[in-house]
């Protein structure tokens, strides 16, 4: 596991479940060579990629993928104004993606992510585990012992209580990493050698009421059931943050999840982060982030949010107003992420007029 | 993994950890050839063994072992009229084990649980991951995706509170199994066939505020922490419910950890689970509970316990207090239970008179 998968690895014939309702989104300044090692198993489906940096620039994509490019002067001309809810010179621009997409579901991917290898030597398809996870049901009102009971070769154990066996709806699969752990900069100043290579065979939905650190690398949603919750926040360029894009959209979804009765899974698929990012320059984006996180986390595992909050949008709406109400005072960024939030919406509705998906299907 | 390690696998030199401040404790109505197989790992430590059923019958114990035994008659003699807290012809004897124990920490195992292997193939020491688990901090308030953040080559991922890295005392840690796994009758008839063959390389903390289903087969705990929370309840003879004395140690246990700011580990250790009990016979034993256990998980799930409650004697009377008052109309049986709950905490005392610890430290 201390390498990616090779090309041939990762060259077995590939059943491309859900061809035409996922989109993978890909945030980049740079050209997608990443995407050869992948091309087994994302060719067969559409990319949304994200520009990030000079708007100028051309980004190469190799040959034979299916793919829509979008550049800071696309997301200005197709938002207006209201584009200055995305983020510009930071990864969070990716959520742009999310919001054009007319697919139900969404799988995200750096590009520094390569196939990773099972402790068999098998290149591992994230995507397809990602949409199992999806498509099987979470278990979040009671832990079970063995893991993901819907995989096979598992089930609930003794003691689980039948009526919640059901489970309820999976809104996110939250994918991990081998190689590289997705560590803060203090972590990676103090074990700049440690390596993921720990192999754990295991999917488990996160409880209800319990947060957890989400980290965007290797994400996939159900858009229709959680996809207006998935913004990665104001960042980078003209912010006082960065890397807590996707650690904000995290909260914010498992609060909402928790709300409406919707699961988030984790575990399983494993892709391989090949590089580590600058621990000096991640201390510079992160310091603030360190410190506030000691008062946003608290803020959002004691929030709770009002019966009529029945949609993903209203749910955010009043969250993005509680924001406002009891975040500003450790700084007056929460102020202007909170009107943020509501731009969001407003944003997302414009471009997803019928509700999430565009056969007219409300979420 | 289809089969338990050979004697000689398991027969390399070991480190017994903890060797004078833990017991094993085994309830059996057989002989221990099982313990053959454990000997490298278990000859170093006292055995407490609760001898089930008929008491005039000889229990073999292999020869080199240190134990105690205690039958029927003895629990009688020692206990005298509070021996009726201790259930008979049900594997809910082992907790007396508990009870007369001098030790910091139980391990608690069923002598149909062999040695399991690792997917290398190497004898898995299940007491000594059970010390790991218990020797370090247990991180319940928020979920860290990278597993146990205090394992080796792991740590906590970015986005976890700093001010939450400490972790809180371990008190329990809760095995798993390879081979048969522990489902209830109405799965063991539906999926005969079925063995778990997967070896997830986890071990995770239970959040707070999450129930799960805690199996006794291969346990362990500090007792010092929330040995008076092992209670495993009145089952077997007399009783109208079998097979549900671990599940009811786990509820308590948990809404006990949880208030007082303990934590309870799931995952390794595996052990190698033999054989599959009768699933008629258990279906007789558990069908009232599979039916009770609807409304006793909601009810140890909205259990609160007042803040006076600052040991575990005082959590357990006070469950058992709301138990009285609202499980006793599911059935006259809880009324029975919560008085069985007292009469145990008034026995635990008088053995262990000094505190939970005979050196006087108390918990």
């Amino acid at each position: 596991m201390a390498e990616p998968a090779t090309a041939t690895q990762a060259a077995a014939p590939v059943v491309a479940l859900l061809k035409d309702e996922l989109d993978i989104v890909i945030p980049t300044i740079r050209n997608l060579d990443f995407l050869e090692m992948w091309r087994p198993f994302f060719q067969p489906y559409h990319l949304i990629i994200v520009q990030d940096g000079d708007p100028s620039k051309t980004i190469k994509v190799p040959e034979g993928f299916d793919y829509e490019l979008y550049n800071r002067n696309d997301i200005n001309r197709i938002l207006g104004p209201k584009a200055s809810c995305i983020s510009f010179k930071d990864s969070a621009c990716r959520c742009f993606g999310y919001m054009v997409s007319k697919k139900k579901y969404i799988f995200t991917i750096d590009d520094d992510c390569f196939v990773a290898k099972d402790p068999s030597g098998k290149a591992i398809n994230a995507l397809e585990q990602h949409i199992k996870n999806l498509l099987s049901p979470s278990t979040p009102f009671f832990y079970n012992t063995l893991y993901d009971p819907f995989r096979e070769g598992a089930d609930f154990v003794r003691g689980y209580p039948f009526s919640l066996r059901e489970g309820v709806p999976t809104a996110a699969s939250h994918g991990l990493w081998l190689n590289i752990p997705d560590y803060d900069a203090p972590t990676q100043l103090v074990k700049p050698l440690e390596r993921n290579t720990r192999y754990v065979d295991a999917v488990l939905t996160i409880p209800k009421g319990t947060l957890f650190p989400m980290c965007g690398m290797n994400l996939a949603f159900n858009r229709e059931l959680i996809g207006p919750a998935m913004y990665f926040g104001l960042m980078g360029d003209g912010q006082p943050i960065g890397r807590y894009d996707d650690m904000w959209a995290g909260w914010c979804t498992k609060v909402i999840c928790d709300h409406l009765g919707l699961g988030v899974k984790t575990g399983l698929p494993y892709i391989f982060h090949s590089k580590a990012s600058n621990p000096f320059v991640n201390l510079r984006k992160e310091y603030k982030g360190i410190y506030w996180q000691e008062e946003i986390i608290p803020f959002f595992q004691q929030a709770v949010l009002p019966k009529d909050c029945t949609t993903v949008q209203k749910c955010y709406i009043e969250l993005a107003k509680q924001v406002k109400e009891k975040l500003s005072k450790v700084d007056p960024y929460f102020d202007k992420l909170a009107d943020a939030m509501v731009t969001w919406i407003e944003a997302w509705d414009e471009l997803n007029p019928t509700g999430p998906v565009p056969n007219g299907k409300a979420a």
